[in-house]
């Protein structure tokens, strides 16, 4: 095979880092991804019905998770685990051993860069999250990490060492991430713009994270990166990610942690149908108008020195201020501190009681 | 000419905005401009030795002024136009008549984007003014009022309509706008980079502000561009554009208005001095530690509505805050007094004593 020569040498984090994928079908947008991927562990979330048989491309080292397996694992637990979305995904950053996850859907392909070459998404995320972030202040150059640029003058010096990063977000060619209303409206727009930039997302500053082609340091921020309640059962979907972003930029800003977004780009094949995305957002549609002001605004006690205590802080804000919009806020906040139980027992570092689970999930090396 | 027939078209916003450039020599570096600038109106600040003829093209409409010019139309508000710096080009901002600046280097050229079209780095910055801001959240296709990007899912529509732009803040190819230390470490290091993007810099964080290329709406923002007491006679240089940024952005948070960087580049021809320029910034480089925090941590008052009571306000913090850093910023809070004096002076609506002075300029049509 053309690629394999380079592909065989040991690619960056090899045995620090799990990719997550969410899926409802076979896996064969793996194919393409194969150069750059299989020489990581994958965490396969299968969603929607148990008894569907997932097909997964040989030589991919994989554990694939069922809603059974996802329920015998948990145990009562596993009501925090959202059915028939793509929430479910945060179940593979739960039983994840490793120190960062990547995880990418199902219908994004290898992008190219303007010069034609095949972009390598998960190479660039590492970079983004082994280098700092600039949190504090912004330089006009965009990365001052990156190579051929650096800091500009007025940049003060004490600030130069940068925070830790915590969570990379990359971008989509081709299929834009829209709201239904805007894919209504603009049916046959595409992003032909390839932006070659890294940027930080300033302190203070929200930001609309999208789950589809996402990294993260998992011993960062981990806890955080709960996708919520959504899909089967629930009033809304397609806020999945929105919510975990904002959850996690707060508590990033409050610990002092960089959250980076633009490159790398990956191809994002198919729009999803705008109808049915409209039924789900509706709700969010609305309920972002009060969500956003209240995180924009809401502030963490300073004893919450980690993510698990912003976290369950956090929760307790949500049920307070947001469970006047709507009880479905209520119900969310529950699930946030059952995820963070769930989060617990899972990674608690005397016992590994997930290991002795896992086994009996589809395993292949 | 090769221009000559879309040249002639009539630029965007012609009558309504003013170049200004500061200077020591002739303008030669115009000629290149030309099919850009020649329709629109020149104010030429020229600095150091007011006897030295300076050179301009023949072909534009232009005004030019000396320090003779400087002292004769202020008065004894003179004091507050830096002298030996570009500093100086502020002056340009305060007789102009027009709602919008662009303001310029003389070492500044054309730049070509990547499919080597030269860019017209001007009508750039006219559609950064002219489009919103985003403000208060981060929009991560970039841009959205641009042409083929939009807001993505997870974005308020309450907060689409976006914030009036004050300032557009260009950038530049091949020589980057680094500090003596920088340039000292990384003498090869050039900007070979072009990022095609055009963003906000978030309400609440602070930016490097260069005035090399820069443009801005002086209806909405002018009597914050004060680019403060630099060079002759001053214990400090090359933060003059730092500090009409830092102030420029508080007032421009606190008032809703959008500041923008990105698009467009021109191309920044020669390395200044970098140990001429150690010089200028030595003390800069310890204050500019305090500055901005005081600039993060300041808050105007409420009653502040408009930019020149903020400016006031601000100029009284700095003398109160930074006056116990150095004496020199208790001369500088004076001057940003003695600068808005002079604005309301040149700039009052009822009268235009400024008019009665301009015509003793050099000017040409």
């Amino acid at each position: 095979m053309a690629t394999a020569p380079s592909a065989k040498l040991t690619p960056l984090l090899k045995d620090e880092l799990d990719i997550v994928i969410p899926t409802i079908r076979n896996l064969d947008f793996l194919e393409m991804w194969r150069p750059f991927f299989e020489q990581y562990h994958l965490i396969i979330v299968q969603d929607g019905d148990p008894s569907k048989k997932i097909r997964v491309p040989d030589g991919f080292d994989y554990q694939l998770y069922n809603r059974n397996d996802v329920n015998r694992i948990l145990g009562p637990k596993a009501s925090c685990i959202s059915f028939k979305d793509s929430a479910c995904r945060c179940f593979g950053y739960l039983v994840s051993k490793k120190k960062y996850i990547f995880t990418i859907d199902d219908d994004c392909f290898v992008a190219k860069d303007p010069s034609g070459k095949e972009i390598n998404a998960l190479e660039q995320h590492i970079k983004n999250l082994l280098t700092p972030s600039t949190t504090h202040f912004f330089n006009t150059l965009y990365d001052p990490y990156r190579e051929g640029a650096d800091f500009v003058r007025g940049y003060p010096f004490s600030l130069r060492e940068g925070a830790p990063t915590a969570v990379s977000h990359g971008l989509w060619l081709n299929i834009p991430d829209y709201d239904a209303p805007t894919q209504l409206v603009k049916p046959l727009e595409r992003n032909t713009r390839y932006v070659d930039a890294v940027m930080t997302v300033p302190k203070g500053t929200l930001f609309p994270m999208c789950g589809m082609n996402l990294a993260f340091d998992r011993e960062l921020i981990g806890p955080a990166m709960y996708f919520g309640l959504m899909g089967d059962g629930q009033p809304i979907g397609r806020y999945d990610d929105m919510w975990a972003g904002w959850c996690m930029k707060v508590i990033c800003d409050h610990l002092g942690l960089g959250v980076k977004t633009g490159l790398p780009y990956i191809w994002h094949s198919k729009a999803s149908n705008p109808f049915v995305n409209l039924k789900k957002e509706y709700k969010g549609i609305f309920w972002q108008e009060k969500a956003i002001p209240f995180f924009q605004s809401v502030s963490l006690p300073k004893e919450c020195s980690s993510v698990e205590k912003c976290y369950l802080a956090l929760a307790g804000e949500v049920k307070s201020k947001l469970g006047e919009v709507d009880p479905y806020f209520i119900k969310l906040a529950d699930a946030m501190v059952t995820w963070l139980e769930a989060w617990n027992m899972i990674n608690s570092p005397g016992e590994k009681p997930a290991m002795t689970s896992l086994p009996n999930a589809t395993s292949k090396k």
